[in-house]
């Protein structure tokens, strides 16, 4: 049975199968392959952008949706396991697609067997559609995964979307350059990771002109306030790591910028206009990516 | 690109024309109209009826709903912009339905231009379907929309259903008359509009069996608690604008009483079993109404 | 217009005929009945594991689902009645599965005959479809329904499931043993009800391994806290009714352990890796007891 809980227990080869896939349903979004299937997407944390982009991916491939938006509607709330409650699902559903606030929820749940598990997200720890369709963006926009320079932004810390990233990379002969705030710097494991897989990086707080002009990728995440111990800290950096137009005037010309959005002002909406903006066109790879996930995990054939 | 964001936006000629193809959905709802359509319903505030009302329209129709129905459980509540969520969903949906607690925000959404928009209530502002279904009401009960006496009754000051429908029957010669109490009064630009549209009106605090009498069509709205600034007076109000079954002696024949519902204690349930009561009906009517609408700014064509 | 309010509606006849047609479902979950047919699912108080069951049973069905998962996003919170929110929905749905928190609520919905109303559980009073998948998991498991020892565990005063079960095995010979603390035994009107149906029964506190001994089906039910007036009291019998693996030693090979759940600490983890184990199984077993139940109110064959 598959499963998809992390990034990387996709092969090279399994990756580029689902970017390939990707490709065609971008194509032909609407085509009748889960007929008779039921999807659960079961969201034990709320998450708008994610729940919408994986129902819509079902709904088009001609499935069928249950699910629940927040555990505060579950039986979680009467203290029901989740061990409890996957298996109870499984019996109805044929695939599950969860979010939950716990790192290692998917992979218990994967453990369990009963039906395929899609990790939607869990705690800190993997949000592999996510990478996906980042590395979906980045191969379109630039036309290759190999030798990239990918400047990430903001909350190196605890940004998920960012150590999954470096991961989903690691094949491809990135060049990395972290630019973060002391407090929110990439955590020891993640530059030791890059050491041992020979991806070369820099560190620097400094969210200089020249660190745009090297990116192919500039990847902007959000510096959230809850984040910080230290809130004069936090005042004085939120708006270092601020992307405004007028600081895109180096960029090289198929430069182009990711988020994982939901955006707060990490990204000022000027920026939206100008031609590196790709912020939304990528959460819109996101159901492309998702339908092709749904049926890498199910074994179903796309062509 | 069709949108649906205010009632005095569609003209005479496109209004009956939503009416006329709305009775062919009375005759028959289920058509295969939507299929491969995803419509997203998105409710930054909760509305049951608003909401089930166009869910079951897109179903009947063939179509696949995604959605939230609270802002609680969407990205809203992470502080994301009106504009990036807009932008999200139109990566996933043929269309956008949407109720907004603020006035202009269904305005604004349209105005992105990235799929067509259905203004499902915006704050004060407007909620053109609860108008056509109002008009369709009136219509299907009187044999035409021309030359009514409408009565409307309670809260004239808030009513965003009222100031629709005199907006709506404009150019088919009115006459209206209403009733409420002053702190609930029909505000001054309305009775401008109707003054400039040659809309005759008379206005009274009086809910009398005079006013009943003349009534075509008597349009009854909830007068809310919390409308109020002075509590003594909405506990002297609050049962003057209460409709009982006994008032109704002096009423013509084919009156018929309308609610946009939810209703409190505005009338008593021993209306309900009467001949004159229409409301339940009139919200059944919105199924094939909002149907039509859907056709109509998706450019699809019934018969 | 049929309805599905109480187990005790039913005849003999048309319980093992909605057993039987459940087993037809068993076989093959997917089949087109519900083409063109709208299903509310109307929570005015949230119950995951009746909600997704019930949503799985008629998207398997072909048949599409509106409603809400929770009173709090319900006209309800407007001060709707309960009359008026059945009548709206009734003019968009062919069905209405409504959960109640209180009793009665379900048999006043289905006197307005408006639709057909299953009732999925309405304050502590009836919760058919869970007799039903009751019966079935019994029936599967037993080869029959006749002459069962049901050994009935933990709160017999307040649980639902408990009533309604021993009032679906009446015509079917069973024995009961009630195993329950003092404050929550079988109320008087239940022991009554076996009195003057010839139901021998017994009663005790003492969950002992010669009453386990004795059982065909072992139907456990959680000890709820909220229950107790005298927390002491309950701190001394919480783990009294809590059943652990190395009590089931002197079991029947046959025995079935049911349980409606969601369990919280009533069956030990350890349980569900025995033979005994049937409650994940049973929930399963919903899924096609409700389908059965859904085409039987709605007229539907099934072969």
């Amino acid at each position: 049975m598959n499963h998809l809980v992390s990034i990387d227990q996709l092969s090279q080869t399994e990756l580029e199968e689902i970017l390939d896939k990707a490709r065609l349903f971008e194509e032909q979004p609407n085509r009748d392959l889960l007929k008779n299937k039921v999807v659960a997407t079961l969201f034990f944390e709320p998450s708008t952008r994610t729940r919408l982009s994986f129902e819509t991916a079902v709904n088009r491939l001609g499935g069928r949706v249950i699910g629940f938006s927040d555990a505060k509607s579950s039986s979680t709330s009467k203290g029901e396991s989740l061990k409890d409650t996957i298996s109870m699902v499984s019996n109805y559903a044929d695939l599950i697609v969860m979010r939950h606030f716990l790192e290692g929820a998917a992979l218990y749940a994967s453990e369990l067997n009963r039906v395929p598990i899609v990790n939607a997200g869990d705690g800190a720890n993997q949000h592999p559609s996510q990478t996906l369709l980042d590395l979906y963006s980045i191969r379109k926009t630039q036309g290759t995964l190999y030798d990239r320079t990918v400047v990430m932004v903001g909350d190196l810390k605890y940004g998920r979307t960012v150590h999954s990233l470096i991961s989903g990379l690691s094949n491809y002969r990135p060049r990395f350059i972290f630019v973060a705030p002391e407090e929110l710097a990439l955590p020891e494991e993640y530059k030791e990771y890059c050491r041992s897989h020979h991806l070369p990086f820099e560190e620097t707080s400094d969210f200089s002109s020249e660190v745009i002009a090297e990116a192919d990728i500039l990847y902007m995440t959000r510096v959230q306030r809850e984040r910080f111990v230290d809130m004069e800290e936090y005042e004085r950096v939120k708006d270092v790591y601020r992307l405004t137009a007028d600081m895109l005037s180096p960029a090289k010309e198929h430069m182009k910028i990711l988020h994982p959005l939901p955006r707060v002002n990490e990204i000022s909406t000027d920026v939206d206009d100008t031609k590196f903006a790709y912020f939304v066109q990528q959460a819109g790879n996101g159901l492309f990516v998702r339908q092709s996930i749904i049926c890498h995990v199910l074994g179903i054939d796309v062509k």
